[in-house]
């Protein structure tokens, strides 16, 4: 796989008021898109993830892409039967124009100046990254969590542009728990000295304690509690209980998690983490349809397909059935599975045998109908 | 209520094998000691408790102590039948030895110096305090979370001791997740600037930022769910989602958890936090018993109640029902309630008619005893 990249010169107007007058996404393909363009799959991706969600770069890889499970050949999404398309959104660190980007208005990085976006936004540069590769229509757009909020946006925005919408672990907004816990882990990044108020860039520095312990906070409550206790239950690593051991006993827990917050912190942009999850946080599907998710619904054309994982307690079933409820009641077509996992959020990232099989079930309509 | 200060001078072997020579321990008293000395009740506090679990210091007091609710007369603690003995823990900051007092030896605060400490060595502590106020035996020792710990921890050390225990929203051992979470309020304090490896009183200054993250995960993680959604919910409390609005957000749960952070760093000693933090995460009631609880117990002397509150997901109720069926195994007295409640492990403080009655009905049977 080689990623590709797209300049676009016609600005983008965003939610926010403020427009970019060009930028680039950097995005790949897998696949081939067939004569009639009407079998392609819009991949969009969560807090963290990037434009390379399947195969490998290089035979070096240790890796291969983030949602590797789930798409290739023969795989839910098919690779043989699909061209999937995965980018960075607009705002990220991997490539696609964002915090770290320079500033044409400058000549140095945007830093905390890059516009404030909405997960509109990203919907409509993808509508642009479609317009590119001759998508008049995506067979499906598809994504888990965040990515599962642009996927709804997709059916509301341009309800002519999809034929089907799986939307994964997600919500049509987020419960105040799940902002306080964003919050604090924002705080911690914003609170620590080498953040210079965002420019810490131009500093040559790099707030990389505070998003350590955003990571942090963020793989805890992405797992269950269960899901950790069977991992890593209470076994130590280091230290002693034993009676007159004056020492620090270091938990098994403990150096995952540290070792998971420095390579994330090593790799990732504080700014670009402050975006995402403000988008996360804003997004509300039903704000400007008078707060009733049926009435937002009522625009869209897309066949449904919600998914859920029984012990994911930041993007619950509840708020799955939120949606599944909605759609029902616009009188849309949806399939809702409850897929039983004790791997919480992440489990819409890890392999599941029911997990896969609703999903194949689903893109086997799909294809059935794109590629006739 | 005017605190009081006992000054022990008899050496205390510690569990991690070092001692403190001398130390001073400063508590309250709440009511009369009868003439049997057979009506005394221990509190045992959690985390971020101190020796004022009740009353007024003076008049211009904004706030009672802590456990208000539950000690004074008329109320489950009935302070018109129970003499009542709250103490802040060694280690703590609220006027006990702890890292902010001066080691003798050195002629300078404690800090990071301060000896690792274990709930039996709190327990120990608090049995020199009952020798010195001429207790030989308590009619209950009584805590919540924290608190529960010890006051298991006392029936198991000093079996004649304890003539009843009640055991809140605790556990016998933390969860990977719970350790998780204490392990990332820890790494923000430690990875704070201003921490200075704990020597910060020596610099001068405080890890302030870290501590106050730390507050900000136990606020959110010490409440449920739903209880943050009906007091906060998405409700904004400055900055605008209308379009062409380029501000950010802030939700009224941010500004409150930025409070509460603040707040606490601002009166809160961060080895304290670190040391007490680190007594929960080491706790394992059946360590040295084979890990066999039902054996722990069979020292026992007491009878039990234990309560548990629905909605607490980091003490839940079946880490309570783990307590009760050892305690059947070992063929105790022990009554357990489940609490409906809506506030996360915060209920232990909070006014509830049901827990209440639960509680005052045990104490009742306690008092009937300790005042023949």
């Amino acid at each position: 796989m080689t990623p590709q990249t797209l300049q676009v010169t016609e600005p983008l107007a965003l939610a926010c008021g403020r427009h970019l007058d060009s930028y680039q996404l950097v995005y790949e393909t897998y696949g081939k898109l067939n004569a009639k363009a009407s079998n392609a799959v819009l991949i969009c991706h969560a807090l963290s993830g990037t434009h390379h969600a399947a195969g490998y770069h290089s035979a070096d890889d240790k890796k291969p892409g983030w949602w590797d499970h789930y798409i290739g050949p023969g795989k839910p999404i098919d690779t043989n039967q699909f061209f999937v398309v995965a980018l960075n959104n607009l705002g990220g660190c991997a490539g696609s124009t964002g915090p770290t980007s320079i500033n044409p208005a400058t000549g140095e990085a945007w830093g905390p100046d890059f516009p404030i976006l909405r997960v509109r936004d990203w919907v409509n540069s993808q509508a642009k990254l479609a317009d590119a590769l001759g998508i008049q229509c995506w067979a499906a757009v598809v994504g888990g969590s965040l990515g599962g909020m642009q996927a709804m946006r997709w059916t509301l925005e341009h309800p002519d542009r999809v034929k089907n919408c799986v939307v994964i672990a997600s919500a049509m907004k987020l419960t105040a728990q799940n902002i306080a816990f964003n919050e604090t882990a924002r705080h911690a990044i914003t609170s620590d000295p080498n953040f210079c108020d965002g420019n810490y860039l131009a500093h040559n520095t790099s707030p990389k304690q505070g998003l350590a312990i955003a990571r942090m906070i963020g793989h805890i409550t992405y797992l269950s509690g269960d899901g950790l206790g069977e991992r890593f239950g209470r076994d130590v690593r280091s230290g002693s209980f034993e009676q007159g051991q004056d020492s620090l006993v270091e938990f098994q827990v403990q150096s995952y998690l540290r070792y998971q917050g420095d390579v994330f912190s090593d790799n990732f942009d504080a700014n670009t983490y402050l975006l995402m999850t403000r988008a996360l946080d804003y997004f509300d599907l039903a704000r400007e349809y008078n707060d009733d998710a049926a009435q937002a619904f009522a625009r869209a054309k897309a066949r449904f397909c919600v998914v859920s994982f029984t012990t994911d307690w930041r993007f619950s079933p509840e708020r799955s059935r939120e949606i599944a409820q909605a759609l029902i009641a616009a009188n849309k077509s949806v399939c809702y599975a409850e897929i039983e996992s004790n791997f919480g959020h992440d489990a819409f990232l890890l392999p599941d045998q029911r997990y896969e099989q609703v999903f194949s079930r689903f893109m086997q309509t799909v294809s059935a109908e794109a590629n006739q």
